[in-house]
């Protein structure tokens, strides 16, 4: 089946038109039209080759929602018609001892991913730019009735990606949550603490986007480039949800933690980081989490459903990725793109 | 009341005999005749002066069993006769959320550590390291029948050090447990990892203490200075103790934790580690932990009785400290010195 598609034909290249081969529908497949795919900064750094070599041409897209055109014959989760989504994976080996405790994303035998994976069928893996994608049943997850389908699709990366964390330690009534950088994922980390009864602080760099935050359900916004914020809030937080990729004081964070509080980071700095053994003394976690299993992304999109949570977007036409990218690496985005996959062609 | 003891009388001098003053017992204090008096390699550090200024003269030992001689009006806990001991804390404020959820070892407001820590009363608490001490029953621990007094004293510290960290990450059947290094902390984490129930490798950098370790109670015993330790064993520990306060590859450890598994440093390296970020990626956790309350330490002590454990300990006369020093430095002790307390005059 040829399907369009907007793909990365090189790391030096913008992204173009172009039509891509699915896969039959086998047996276990769902074939899904797509209405939405989120533009994820992961997706900016594969198709640049900053995540190494890549298996040219590249399409992207791991947020992605659509409607179910078609089911394999031993399918019975998913029947055509049914609103649907495909996050960061879409095969694992299901055998392995992480696979079976619902960490599909950590397989010992190589989580097969959205996009530039290595597939089960020895070709790669190509994401959700496009109109249709064949998905095996057990990665497609429901997309529950009363999500705005667009809103729901940077859930699908951006949403897991935080609320694994919250709920792993344990955001609730109570709690005090921190969370760093206000773009694509501080923003759903925000909503979601807000959500569960956490006391939610926002830690940025400026207070530029201060209302931002606050609209979003932030009790608190201390900006980052004012030493006086980790004096004031030193020992303050149980769990700090750390979202910026770049190079931080990682030991002017763990300052702040409660004993036995956690610095979660979500996305990996570029550089080792330099941390101070004594700021760890008083049971401080550092640790890190990459996006979530399959059931814990279905538990996430039900919690969104009841809560009323989306991502805050702005959809675009396909011929508009490239300038999105422009914008999101200028950070220039409240806060993530969504591409209407009708506009593909 | 005027007591004998051995002091440091500054940072490049050695231990001498002394006599010092210990306050009049207080209406809640205990008056210990000590027994025996362990030696850190904390005490070593901090009478060299490596951890900062200290009041001189310090008289050492934060490891003390002995048996009660006198107790203040208000003292229902332990009476005249009783065994009992000290480790490295004889204070804290009793109100902050720390000591109220039995951290005292982080009081907000301070914790009085055993000896060159400003006392309540403006002086400086001295240690073990003499015939008495005077300290308020709160912080006196009981010492169960059963337990050897000499070789209880090492748990106290190094007891406590080892076992608050086992407990408060699961130790346990079906749990793997590494112990990195074998020495004073180590041969307790062992000790302590396998009464629990947990699988225990040590992770020595040789196999030279191999036999001792296998003795002791470990199932596997690793040489970390072959590489071929680190490709093997990745993956595997549910958790780590890291006992070795000397600059370490740690990377190449938490190359070796399960998801959602913990590393913890149980002393502090002098330089900052340089940490990958991806390695915490699947939600594998580096953190520290110091000794443990006192409710814990009881704890300790009393699992300690149960399951006959001891520290493996050589005991000294009080004349040969300054030799003991030279050979816990040279870690030539297996695997820790108790002063009989009796020989200080």
């Amino acid at each position: 089946m040829r399907v369009h598609a907007y793909a990365a034909p090189g790391p030096a290249e913008p992204l173009v038109p172009t039509v891509i081969e699915r896969r039959a529908v086998g047996a276990n497949d769902v074939l899904i039209a797509i209405e939405y795919a989120g533009i994820c900064h992961s997706d900016i750094h594969t198709v640049r080759g900053e995540w190494g070599p890549q298996p040219f041409p590249v399409v992207p897209g791991h947020e992605i929602v659509g409607v179910v055109a078609e089911v394999g014959a031993d399918v019975t989760k998913h029947r055509v018609g049914d609103r649907v989504g495909v996050g960061c994976m879409v095969n694992s080996c299901g055998e392995c001892a992480n696979c079976r405790n619902g960490d599909e994303q950590y397989c010992v035998n190589g989580t097969v991913f959205t996009y530039a994976s290595p597939d089960r069928d020895g070709t790669s893996t190509q994401g959700g730019y496009s109109t249709h994608v064949v998905v095996d049943a057990g990665f497609v997850l429901s997309v529950p009735q009363g999500l705005d389908p667009a809103a729901a699709a940077p859930l699908l990366c951006a949403g897991i990606t935080t609320y694994a964390p919250l709920r792993r330690w344990g955001a609730g009534p109570g709690r005090q949550v921190a969370v760093v950088g206000l773009g694509g994922l501080g923003h759903m980390a925000v909503k979601l603490a807000h959500a569960m009864g956490a006391h939610v602080t926002v830690l940025s760099q400026s207070l530029k986007k201060r209302e931002d935050g606050l609209r979003l359900g932030a009790d608190d916004y201390y900006a980052t480039a004012d030493p006086d914020t980790f004096t004031q809030l030193a020992d303050r937080f149980d769990l700090i949800i750390n979202t910026v990729s770049a190079d931080l004081d990682i030991n002017a964070y763990l300052g702040l933690l409660t004993v036995d509080g956690t610095m979660v980071n979500v996305g990996v700095a570029p550089g080792p980081m330099s941390v101070h053994g004594f700021l760890l003394g008083s049971r401080r976690n550092l640790t890190g989490s990459m996006i979530g299993g399959v059931a814990l992304t279905q538990e996430m999109l039900d919690f969104c459903a009841q809560h009323g949570i989306g991502s805050e977007i702005e959809i675009i036409s396909a011929d508009r990725i490239n300038d999105a990218y422009e914008r999101v690496l200028a950070s220039d985005v409240r806060y993530r793109f969504v591409i209407d996959a009708a506009t593909i062609a």
